[in-house]
């Protein structure tokens, strides 16, 4: 992942096109370091062209001296882009094409050796072959090759014709995959005088620009020319060393050190500006504990640790280190971070509409998503109408606006306006759905998640669970439902057999379920409770509340109890169903929708995190056309009356857009296949599977200091034994601390360069939860498997 | 605006480099549409280079037909780009050069001049000069000056070494610009096979892609080249009309169609899929209240208008009209739709972080923008900490959740749980924090903003306003104050008289304000209502509930009174106070955030809308160091558990970064400079101004119909006379329909490309308000006052 070194400062060259002189140009910066007696090292990872030309060559021949390194890894003799050169190379001599991760893994190392043979100031130039979106040798371009190392750019300008267009053009695609461009250097060309141009542009965009005279034309007689050459690099590399390229040198190592003493200043000037949400302060004792984020990749974090350069970490002296984001930050991230797809998705949206005020009106991002929504994702087959708002929470109180008017609005003459006041939803222990305010009040009153204001309202049932303890998935029954079944707990066949609903509702335990929930119903209602007008559920999975895997079957007895008993009516003839989707939707659990598992749809649903990829806030309400008619009126008053300033705005819509169509693709590709075959149990229902492997579940299992774990699509949930258990508990954290430490056991690292990584984890109290994106790689995924096991091997 | 016709159908054809061929592929269209006996135009607005070779002569050589038409506005002989060839042709010759808005207003003159020739299908193609990001004659580059028209684009791919490079980065360009790219043409070579890469890059991306062969090379005899120039076309325009560039213009043709029935179906597809913000959807009659936004640009809505293309509007038959958008997008305009600047924010903080969690983690754009509020801007002076949410709901929520814990811990003792829940705000009647149930509780229970469990907690005053009353600047009080003062009403000197609390500090009223205020809360006491736990404000103006300028020395006295009287007194020794400033924070009313002017500071406040530069939802709470140790513990459960998933989200904050850097620019702008002068009243306060004309106001209040006009910042408030007022009523809506459509009355448009333009209205019962950017070109403002001075003169 990203590096950065102390004493050695790595800058890669990118060119706005090929001929621009990045050769010449990083030549000078060479010369520049060893004329100061600084080691200065040059990389040319590819190298396409015949060799007398070839870019290495050139720096040897005019910069040699003793503190100058150069190396190459790839050379091709085809004057063409790297991806054909490499092919042709493959047709001729059947020289195998190596993959990027092969290459990133070479630079990476290069730069670690560098790094290690020096002690005091160092330079590193990588110079990148064509222009920033040149192939490289396996097709990618180069700038989205490059970007897993983050390597600070400068970047060659075009001088010629057309080159002010190709250096903004450049500098635009290098700001889209969120390089630090430090400085753009270029020729002066008289006649077209594009720097002139772009030394005002980049300088109103806070970019330093440096423009030099161009190398002489080529002599005819070699000797003259390797004078005038000469000649040129003094000018270019004066002996005052201070002018010329030095200013770029003396920019670029200030560069460096701002870099450097901005991230060693983030913690202190974090820890005394920003208010962290759900963070007690009074917890945190000093800088250690900020994790400084340089930027984020894939699905890593570069982290800065503070205080820890000094440590000799195992691999790699890089003071930023990769850290697997295990909790799929906060649940929302999808297809990995800075997703150029995504990236341009947002950019082009904001682009075309910046954000449109949304009543009344229409865009294409907007009505699209929504479409999507209702006719070929969650809402397919029940929904017909979108309210979007801007997070889970939000999302949430929409949803509890609608039902609870769909409901009086049903039972309105005997419903007064107190007594609307103190309506009640029917709900499972554990549930969560936000922090505001109504979002809490459809949540039991418990230690956490409150407030001054926090007024629950309704009643909570203590569900029956799912969980694997000791390669037996079981079913664990809360007591009341244990003392009508007469076990605390149900063994069953597997976690297919577990998740087959629709086998499940001939079993006597739906009848036992059902009962349960009537008959508690019925005994609320005579000891004069609030009325209940709406069934709030968190399918499957309630996360928040402590990563509880409820058994499915009570979630769909309390659906057809709340709607009378008939599990054919879809409508909400008793009260509203809403299913907060928000955590389990889109395929976080390894569906797209709760629904078809349960056998039942809600009236009302919201999904967010997934929803826009992992990028930006974004919720969409979903609900039926017997909830929408509930507010249908000639009265304003009677509206919906919802809504906020970027409601539906265009950049969530339009990377929702882009992110299901991801969705889409990921859902027929091949490690989806062989994740989901792994899991298949022959059950009839082989719907329920998880991007961990099972052997690796069920060994974690059977370890001693475990309670139980589970796992569905991308989400792994190991409970720990612990007394006094829940959200403060800290016997998750105890546990599973060193996977916090780098590690480097020998074994090849998954993460990009091959460095060393480390795992950013979260923790519920005695619960620790371990999250993949949709696309993790499964070399990630064994590798973080790997090393829970063997932490827990003693445990 | 968006220039977009039935029967026209435009293409603009960039570059992705100098020299790549497209006026060679532009004629091969041209002609390709001659050959179907298809009307066809051709458009070079600016050409540069030597005559001989001047593109337009190469169209009219060989694609000679009475179906065509060739034009060129500008040209220049220089072989330069654009805006040096101008600039010598300024020297040499003192040809001026014409500014953006005069070659806007010709392309889209003649763009409507071909649209009324024609009365069937036609094409016109626009060809620019060099590359997407060359400068034009101004020095604007391509992409941005082209983006007011808003035309799909076709893109000349670059065949030549690198060429893959410059294409991919120039389509990336075009997208940021939320261009619509229709196809990607360009020549084969046969070396570098670009079109081989790109086809598949660009088919992954959904764009279409032609190959073509390059000419054959100038031959030296000039008969012979003719002879080779004509067999080269024909086989690009082959005589079985279908293939060759005959499929990208067939494609073209499929494209404009499609737009157009999307266009057409929106409206039908929205009313039936779109659950809108605060629209009763029973008021909805058909298509034609659907307004369809096709894009964005500066202050305008592009949009599509139903049913409306038969209607010969005046002076253009564009099916797209520009809309000014008087609400500023519910308020969040900031600086125009589709700002480059704000697009490559946020592309470059997507690109480098995505979103990444933040418990505990920080980042260079969270970071910043907190210490950039507390240290410079509505924090600077008594805020500490900021805490990142989404919305300026979710901000008062978390602003509510500090307010009642520091109050609860500092009276703790004598406050009972189920008390807790009770605990009420002080406000203002009209008062509105957003639509979570939690803001919704700061505010009083009317007949609209409600809910079900909407359960108002406080008390609220009735306010008395400030208003411009037939060129007075009148203070308006609410019966209990009227009876006080002896008078329902106060004339005052001017507005900043008005507003210069520190001098009206002095003034009888101020005693008069504070003793009502300080009886009524006594008497609350003594009728045993529930404790009082914060003062919640929107500083000056209440925004939704109803555009009502509130005395601000009545704001002062309610700080002070809560204060304990102790006007220097900065700490929440009463209770903490909140300053709800999403709508009036950031400059939105001409200053910063309203403590200065008030002479007091907030322990708390809300940042949102203006924040993000209108882009994107993001919401900043600011709290002071005391509120914040009310919640600093060493345990967990009194912590602010409160957080939204993508809190703090990158793309926000590097987004509110860059908005406010601009904003900081503006404040010493010209426009703004010159505004302020004119509302200048030689006060010593002069701290009150408008974007709006002093004279315009003043002339509003004049008129019958109007009961009250006024103005701050960018906000003009009209109120109209009705027996009936509220949020319910139509008046405003009735008396200013007419803006809604357009009009061409021979004045010069200030609308991109000169182009008629109608005004998005939005009023609020009986009050219509209008709401500029920060950077609305004066032009447009004084083009709004003069329509609505003309339409309301008669009433």
């Amino acid at each position: 992942m990203s590096l950065l070194h102390k004493h050695l400062r790595i800058h890669q060259i990118f060119g706005a096109n090929t001929d621009v002189g990045k050769t010449i140009l990083t030549t000078a910066l060479v010369r520049a370091s060893a004329a100061r007696n600084t080691p200065v090292f040059y990389l040319k990872p590819i190298s396409t062209g015949r060799l007398d030309d070839a870019d290495d060559r050139h720096v040897e021949r005019y910069g040699a001296s003793d503190l100058l390194e150069t190396h190459c890894f790839y050379r091709y003799d085809a004057p063409a882009s790297p991806h054909l050169a490499a092919w042709f190379s493959l047709v001729l001599t059947k020289q195998q094409i190596p993959g990027d991760e092969t290459v990133l893994r070479s630079i990476s190392k290069y730069a670690q050796r560098c790094a290690a043979r020096i002690s005091e100031q160092a330079h590193l130039y990588v110079e990148t072959a064509g222009g920033v979106h040149s192939p490289t040798l396996s097709g990618t371009t180069h700038a989205d090759f490059y970007r897993p190392l983050f390597l600070p750019t400068v970047l060659v300008g075009d001088p010629k014709l057309g080159g002010i267009s190709s250096t903004i053009s450049s500098y635009e695609s290098l700001l889209v995959r969120g390089y630090i461009v430090d400085a753009v250097v270029l020729f002066r060309d008289s006649h077209y005088r594009n720097w002139e141009y772009l030394t005002t542009y980049f300088a109103e965009r806070g970019v330093h620009v440096s423009a030099f005279d161009p190398p002489p034309p080529v002599h005819p007689e070699p000797s003259e020319n390797v004078r005038l050459t000469h000649a040129y690099y003094k000018a270019l590399v004066p002996q005052n060393k201070k002018d010329g390229i030095f200013t770029v040198a003396d920019h670029l190592d200030a560069c460096h050190k701002e870099r450097l003493a901005e991230l060693e200043s983030m913690p202190r000037r974090t820890l005394d500006t920003i208010w962290w949400p759900f963070v007690q302060h009074g917890l945190v004792q000093d800088e250690r504990d900020v994790t400084v984020i340089d930027s984020a990749y894939s699905d890593y974090f570069s982290t800065f640790r503070p205080g820890k350069e000094q440590v000799p970490t195992a691999g790699s002296s890089s003071l930023l280190v990769p850290e697997f984001d295990s909790s799929a930050s906060w649940w929302t991230q999808t297809v990995g971070h800075g997703h150029p797809s995504l990236t341009l998705a947002a950019a082009s949206a904001s682009g075309r509409y910046g954000h449109v005020m949304f009543p009344k009106a229409t865009h294409l991002p907007a009505l699209k998503l929504a479409e999507r929504l209702v006719h070929h994702g969650p809402g397919k087959g029940w929904a017909n109408r979108v309210f979007f708002s801007d997070n889970g929470s939000t999302g949430m109180e929409v949803a509890l606006k609608m039902a609870l008017r769909a409901y009086t609005s049903r039972h309105g003459e005997v419903i007064s306006k107190s007594e609307k006041k103190t309506l009640g939803v029917l709900g499972l222990k554990g549930s969560y759905h936000g922090d505001t305010l109504g979002a809490m009040d459809a949540c039991e009153e418990v230690d956490v998640y409150t407030s001054e204001w926090h007024n629950a309202k309704g009643y909570w049932f203590e569900p029956p669970t799912v969980g694997i303890r000791d390669r037996e998935v079981v079913i664990t029954f809360p007591s009341a439902i244990a003392d009508l079944v007469g076990s605390d707990r149900l063994l069953t066949k597997s976690l297919g057999w577990a998740y087959d609903v629709g086998s499940r509702l001939r079993t006597p335990l739906y009848q036992t379920y059902a009962m349960y929930i009537r008959r508690t119903l019925d005994s609320l209602g005579q000891r004069g409770a609030p009325k209940l007008a709406a069934l709030v559920l968190e399918p499957l999975l309630m996360g928040a509340g402590g990563m509880i895997f409820v058994d499915p079957l009570f979630q769909r007895a309390m659906v057809d109890v709340v709607r009378g008993l008939n599990p054919s009516e879809q409508d909400w003839s008793g009260m509203p169903v809403i299913f907060d989707e928000v955590f389990v939707g889109l395929n976080r659990i390894g569906m797209h929708s709760c629904g078809s598992l349960l056998g039942v749809n809600p009236d009302i649903s919201v999904n967010a995190k997934v929803l826009t990829g992992g990028l930006v806030p974004l919720a969409a309400t979903l609900a039926s056309e017997h909830i929408f008619n509930a507010f249908l009126s000639n009265e304003k008053g009677k509206a919906l009356l919802h809504g906020h300033s970027y409601t539906a705005h265009a950049i969530g819509c339009e990377v929702a857009n882009e992110a299901l169509k991801m969705i889409d693709k990921l859902e027929t590709s091949r490690d989806w296949q062989t994740a989901k075959k792994k899991w298949d149990s022959g059950e009839k229902d082989g719907s329920v599977w998880s991007f961990w492997d099972p052997q690796f579940v069920d060994g974690i299992s059977t370890v001693k200091a475990v309670e139980e774990v589970m796992t569905l699509g991308c989400v792994l949930v190991i409970k720990f034994r612990d007394a006094c258990g829940g959200y403060t508990s800290h016997s998750a954290e105890r546990a599973l601390a060193p996977l916090r430490e780098t590690i480097d056991d020998g074994r090849p690292s998954p993460a990009p360069g091959g460095l060393p990584y480390t795992i950013h984890l979260r923790t519920l109290g005695n619960v620790a939860y371990f999250m993949t994106s949709l696309n993790t790689a499964p070399s990630l995924v064994r590798s973080v498997e790997q090393r829970i096991s063997e932490l827990l091997s003693g445990c």
